[in-house]
């Protein structure tokens, strides 16, 4: 069995990943910390857990969790991770963090969109982002893995392929992003209510979200060039799911066939992509690990339309993050994820 | 491996159905059938299910459907299954009907609320009613389990406990519950379109709902007497879930020990019942097969509120016929069930 | 034109009241205080009134307020407004409260309710139970007019006719209400965020919400006896809108000719209460100032079930707080509330 | 008084034009047809207006609705209005079409995206393009207006005074359109039932959408040359609103203070036209005839992202036709039409 430790249990990516790793058959919880509610059960402030998931609630402690765990999972608010991890930690235990601490290569753009002093850049080096459809390997071999933001994980995937494959323009991209609302964390803001929500859809974060240079610098790694896009997220009035609208213009003689045969590489053999003919709906991947993929083209404009879904707490966090375990521990990287969809 | 047939595999019900049974592992799909769908891919009109339930729909016939099966589910509307079942087929094959037809034990009763013949009369005396929680031991033994209905579920056993102790008057009851839209099935109609059911509470079958005689059978028999309540149905702005608000006046003398020790006594040993401090609420049962439950008293009027909350479409239909499966086929009551909710 | 000041402007009902008296022919606004945003104009905190209104608001100052206004509105936590109201203010201006401090004749039992001091005993018997349906005569009268709760307006509509004419037994009565998140209000809890309303249904407070007292002070004025009922509260994941489900048992003899009788007798002639055959839903009121009220008898109980729809925030709160002033000031009863609800 | 006729009436878009030319102080409703109720109460089918709407419907007749008023509303399936509009009665009345049939110029352009026969092609040279921000002075002298789609008056606002200022490059624009369901209409379809929409969100008819060519017509026309570019509707899970996120690129040189002119040039002498600073969200337009508009400019992609928020049933439809009928009858543009939002 493989000891886990949970860090940030309590916000809505950590008590899904505690729902999924106390239902993985190789897994034991060993330690779940919420600096809010130490003391508490895990189930008194999630009663849908009742008699599933009883444990205490620890503090934010990494020493302790380290000592009783193999893995040790961290889902905080940015600049909180890079100042608990060290090398000693990562020398035995495999670190995976939900956050954004170990994400961008350079820390210097850290600083710049997150405002914040990263707590460990001497880290940057030994941490490895954890999209297992394009780092597989390097996961496997990883102790420290930045497990990819929502919104990012479902945009770099729609796009990636055509950049590989050189099929498409790299200035005049643009992803156009809806989320349902947990994206946003359980935290009490008015912005939050529900009758702040409901009815309702707004932009937010125009040209600044932080997921943007997260999202660039992947997929100018799939492009071998510095790409420089647009992305504008969106909340819609509902609980789960991401929904990527991906524009692009084609490059000169690329068809649909090239574009079906990019994704078909990359893809074919992906557990968890699904490449579809209908365009994707988020209600479909809702409580899965799923990246549902479709795209047309748009002959009077020469340009392709990716759309992308995910659950956003999924395999937009807490179910990635399985995934990433399952890759560095050599499980069935489906183990503990073989959730479907439903109504 | 138990081989497994859904008639009417494309409704709500019969789909949430679908997907536990082919999670369940004891239990293998032999035959999914759909009137309105023959020959198209069950994924086809669910495509959450794309990649994981891809079987084609067949026509309701329970002779091909019982020839390749060990148990037959029907998710019909009422007076459908009543038609389809013989004898001979509940000789050798044990059949779960979701639907309404073998509930009733007195067919009159049934004609007089459902306003149609009852298509096998002589088959009552076989069935039984699939509650887990009062009749598992006939169930064991049932080749014909008539599995109750969702408001039903959810109400008789925030009640039964309190009959059978003989607690509350017997006069005065009054169930008040709140049901997502779900339970009114995925038929074209006005009345479900999102516009009409988006913020809005309405009442509906006020004195005159079907639920309402099959609730009374089963609290009769808890109290060994005849009881008339009254039950109101309420549909609110969500897909699943129930919330049965039930009100009695207490014997003279009954206490809130009293009633606690009621419910421990029928069902701390029961692996789907949750008796809890804290109020229940839909979302905590969501996606599970629980049924939780709490109550207050009300000093002032003397009275027990009891409140329970089930997933409609699991506890409240597919997860309930699963429970009964594996009742019936004396496997561990909650294999298949074991999912739990969250956000 | 009548001068209007509210105090506590920019919660979900003083809102709502600045949005109907600013559209009211006859009113002029004069004072705007909202304690946490003193200095800010009411636009920038509901953007939905932009360039309509771009007042700023003051602090919670009753004397500036009183010194420039004709009526004060006071949409306050209870407790604040009797500790504001005096006697001097109530002598020359006409004070409206939609809090609760002045809706309870005794001041013992607001203590044991709302486990708070009452700021102003002494004024309690100036003041007037805003209910114009049943106190129109005094209301036309007083300057100091306690506005009724949402529950409590949609609860006694709908009994207080049954109860006057001596139709249904004063025991048993149970109120089973739904209602829609803004009652609760703007503040930043846990529990009003959306993804813990959301495809949700809870009871709450349950034998003890402070409604109740109100209810059954009106309902026993009505009955010439005391009455204790039963008063349960649900929150449903919509924003506005309450149903109020009421169950009494009748009288013997009652028939439903009786109920309608009593209904015509009490209603036929109010501008905002609509009788209706249909069952009634909250979205056929949204937006509106009426009340809709259906009843039918379950024969089989001999009991009536009565059921009232009201929009919380306007019949509920503003909207009828402008239909007192408009009745205090001699105005048509319906002026700046003939808005009609819709899709 | 104006006389006014609706043929269309219980469509969502026709029933809000019923309740706002019920409440307009120059207007008399004459006659309401709707072809699937004829002989009902307009209030049988919408409750919502019992009391205040009670008319009773008529069939589909244009030649009594003529006769019997001075303006006829066609709130009409596209392809039907255009065989019901004549010569003659346009002679005479002012005839205002909520659907597609009058609104492109080119009759070849509708039957390729409409892929039905135009019924009076012959009439189009009379018909007027009714977004008043554009074409208000043609409007003035028309007596055949096509009211703009609701997407495309959301999308053509907030693009118009770019191009018309030569301040963006004409190619590779993208608009990525979101709207509540009540733009889908009031049929009886499986994807709008509430279990389909509800926590969901879906783009459609990628590339294909018939609002496409009514967008490029305007916007051609404000740039003077002809113009292709992407529109991607999406449906969300809400009843009202459309937010349209247009992005393009800037012109060589263009400042932020370059666009913000061109909208002020453009619309600050619009009634109901808001630049505001914030970002638009539907809810503050929701229940009212307000376009807001905000953007920004993105200095890493040299991009503008200009995003508008209209209530697609009000704006989009029936206001923007009673704002049209203002017009035509040199009414106050404003008037019945001052409705404010709110929560």
């Amino acid at each position: 069995m493989i000891k886990a430790a949970v860090i940030g249990a309590t916000g809505y990516a950590g008590s899904e990943l505690v729902n999924l790793l106390s239902g993985h058959k190789d897994v034991e919880l060993t330690y779940l910390a919420s600096h809010s509610y130490v003391g508490k059960r895990f189930s008194d402030i999630y009663p849908a857990y009742s008699q599933c998931v009883d444990l205490t609630l620890q503090d934010d402690d990494i020493s302790k969790a380290s000592a009783s765990s193999d893995v040790i999972f961290l889902a905080l608010p940015h600049a909180l991770a890079s100042r608990l991890v060290t090398k000693e930690i990562i020398k035995e235990k495999v670190v995976i963090d939900l956050g954004a601490d170990y994400r961008l290569k350079n820390s210097e753009v850290y600083q710049e969109w997150y405002k914040a002093e990263h707590g460990s850049p001497a880290l940057l080096e030994d941490a490895v982002y954890g999209l297992p459809e394009i780092h597989r390997a390097e996961i496997k071999k990883s102790h420290l893995i930045a497990n990819p933001g929502c919104y990012t994980t479902c945009s770099i995937l729609a796009l990636y392929p055509l950049l590989k494959h050189d099929l498409i323009n790299t200035e005049g991209v643009v992803i156009d992003a809806k989320s349902g609302v947990s994206g946003a964390g359980r935290s009490e803001k008015t912005d939050n209510l529900f009758c702040e929500v409901n009815e309702n859809v707004k932009a937010y974060s125009v040209a600044s979200h932080r997921h943007t240079p997260e999202i660039e610098q992947e997929l100018s790694y799939a492009a071998g060039k510095e790409i420089r896009l647009i992305f504008t997220p969106h909340l819609i009035p509902m609980q789960r799911g991401i929904l990527s609208t991906c524009y692009a213009t084609l490059k000169e003689g690329v068809t649909s066939a090239d574009v079906a045969a990019s994704y078909n590489e990359c893809y074919a053999a992906e557990p968890f992509v699904r490449i579809i003919s209908h365009l994707p709906q988020t209600r479909y991947v809702r409580g899965t690990n799923y990246f549902d993929l479709s795209f047309r083209i748009d002959e009077r404009t020469n340009s392709v339309i990716a759309i992308g879904a995910i659950d956003n707490l999924i395999k937009g966090a807490a179910g990635q993050a399985v995934q990433n375990m399952n890759i560095a521990f050599s499980l069935d990287e489906r183990e503990g994820l073989t959730m479907k969809g439903g109504i």
